[in-house]
């Protein structure tokens, strides 16, 4: 697929990128998680289950518990434990998505209904909730403090950068810094967490644990730019994807953080009104505009580059393998996704 | 204080019956739990010491880390974990409190909201996953995969039992079984793992372990059944408490799952209509006349006596010791708070 024309990045080269390796190499592993995911999220209270597959079953790529399986893979490890705690990877990860979909009163008045819409607030809190819990349940039996050490902490960082992103919507003046930060938070944290612990299984050395964690983290702050890039994106548009959430919610995501930056007086005006105020008919594709005037999908991608060329520098130390390139192949798709 | 008329449940006599041996018991660690609570739920992201500090500071009566302090007094512990793990207690305590506030659009359009107002539904919950995190990295830090197991398992049965109750309200015909499935695992269930840690820190058998598991699990039925009943007390309204919440948000607590089971054809059509319908002007006082006709408040206490003799007699193979009448004289706090 060609770089779209109003990127305007005529640097940028059309890259095979696939996560196919990387699945191709998981893939028996992967099966066995995603059978412990199902057996493991069953309860006696219907509900559970009932909401859990309904997310878990939504077909997402699995892109965490898949890093932790490529991770112990890289690091040689044969045995069992990874499959069960790649599970618990992806159920911290779906609690966190389930906890995402409550909404506030505020986001009602402004009608801007969620998923939850079909369960309800509550369900979606408590539904979270249990397999949060069941996450450790599964670390227990697994038995390493280090693993439960490494999934507490993320959790932790989680929840601080899921609250911090709550504190700065709607603050038109965030810097980059405090917009890395929550990403660093909220979504890195657990991409380099699910990385770590595949290293933690095949007891690699805190070099090499070290390693995977800024694989991971960095592959994560890739991963989301891309993300907060692709809201904005007139390609998604065009494939009839919903784009502007982030702006709806007066979300100070890097597009619109560098569009004010690069803004004139009139420009700021306008930002400021978005954000800080009320929105109008009309008032996203001015947006569209203004970040196409200032190209910072562009400068987004360059940032979502870098960190991605620095989560691949992160694997020198391991030898190659057919492990490493598909964890390279893996950032690669992370990135071009977006073209 | 006398036992109120209206119960007219003569044989009760007042007992005089107090928290404070247990607090005077544990006074100067839980000073140090408290320390503990208010270090560690320390953020950089100002909000979350902010909004656990009005629920933890909020003046609560510590009951549940109290109990693990205390059951640690009863094994002879003397040592600085229990202090910890209390607090560990509590921030799980905290979470499902701020994940409780959370409302739905259907309570919202009732007009009922809760103290999460102040900051929002989305708040609530992050603030409690972060308390939740948290706790689990503070029991990472004590190192015991013992105390993880319990405390994580009672996690997940909390969140089961709170999912449980959401199913089952607006159904009329709740059995006594599942009401009493439901206060089991969203209450007492962290009572009894609050005593159980007690005595994992003192390194203390099975046998000695699943008898302070019996005394916090019946402690807890015994604690939930009073605080069901005082949503309908008379006496609780004479003191200006607010009542008829559970009635409200159509709750089968057992007071009126007992007025159903005795009601006559037309009180039946009653309690269908508030329960699965709709509610208007004059209903919760006409429940409050029902529920006084039957006499089910007191069905209620006398259920929760016998869930409090339980919880001492699991005691009796502990050696008579402060600790113990401490640990005796909460279960009658607990139930003639009532009065």
């Amino acid at each position: 697929m060609s770089v779209p024309a109003q990127l305007g990045d005529s640097k940028v080269e059309p890259v095979k990128a696939s996560l196919q390796p990387l699945l191709d190499l998981v893939k028996s592993d992967l099966d066995d998680t995603n059978q412990i995911i199902i057996d493991r999220m069953h309860s006696e209270v219907e509900l559970i289950p009932t909401l859990a597959r309904h997310l878990i079953a939504a077909g997402g790529k699995r892109l965490r518990p898949v890093l932790t399986l490529g991770a112990a893979k890289l690091c040689g490890y044969e045995g069992e434990r990874a499959k069960k705690l790649a599970a618990c990877v992806e159920f911290i990860h779906t609690a966190t998505l389930l906890h995402d979909d409550v909404v506030d009163e505020s986001d009602l008045r402004r009608g801007n209904e969620t998923a939850n819409v079909l369960w309800g607030n509550q369900a979606s809190v408590l539904v979270g909730d249990f397999l949060f819990s069941r996450s450790f349940q599964l670390m227990v039996e697994d038995g390493s403090l280090d693993v439960l050490r490494v999934l507490s902490n993320a959790s932790a960082v989680i929840a601080e950068g899921e609250v911090l992103q709550l504190m700065n919507v709607g603050n038109v003046n965030l810097t980059e810094e405090s917009y890395f930060q929550v990403i660093a938070a909220k979504t890195a944290a657990l991409f380099a967490a699910a990385c770590e612990v595949g290293g933690l299984v095949a007891n690699r050395d805190d070099k090499e644990l070290s390693a995977l964690e800024t694989y991971g983290n960095d592959l994560g702050i890739a991963f989301q730019l891309i993300d907060d890039a692709l809201d904005y994106s007139a390609e998604q548009q065009s494939l009839g994807k919903a784009i502007g959430d982030d702006f709806r919610e007066g979300k100070m995501t890097l597009p619109i953080l560098l569009a004010y930056k690069k803004a004139d007086e009139e420009e700021r005006q306008f930002w400021k009104r978005v954000i800080e105020q009320e929105q109008q008919e009309g008032d996203l594709a001015h947006a569209l505009e203004l970040i196409n005037k200032h190209k910072t999908l562009d400068d987004t991608f360059s940032y979502a580059r870098r960190y991605g060329a620095s989560a691949k520098a992160a694997l020198d130390i391991f030898e190659d393998s057919d492990a490493k390139s598909a964890l390279i192949s893996a950032v690669d798709f992370a990135i071009e996704r977006a073209y």
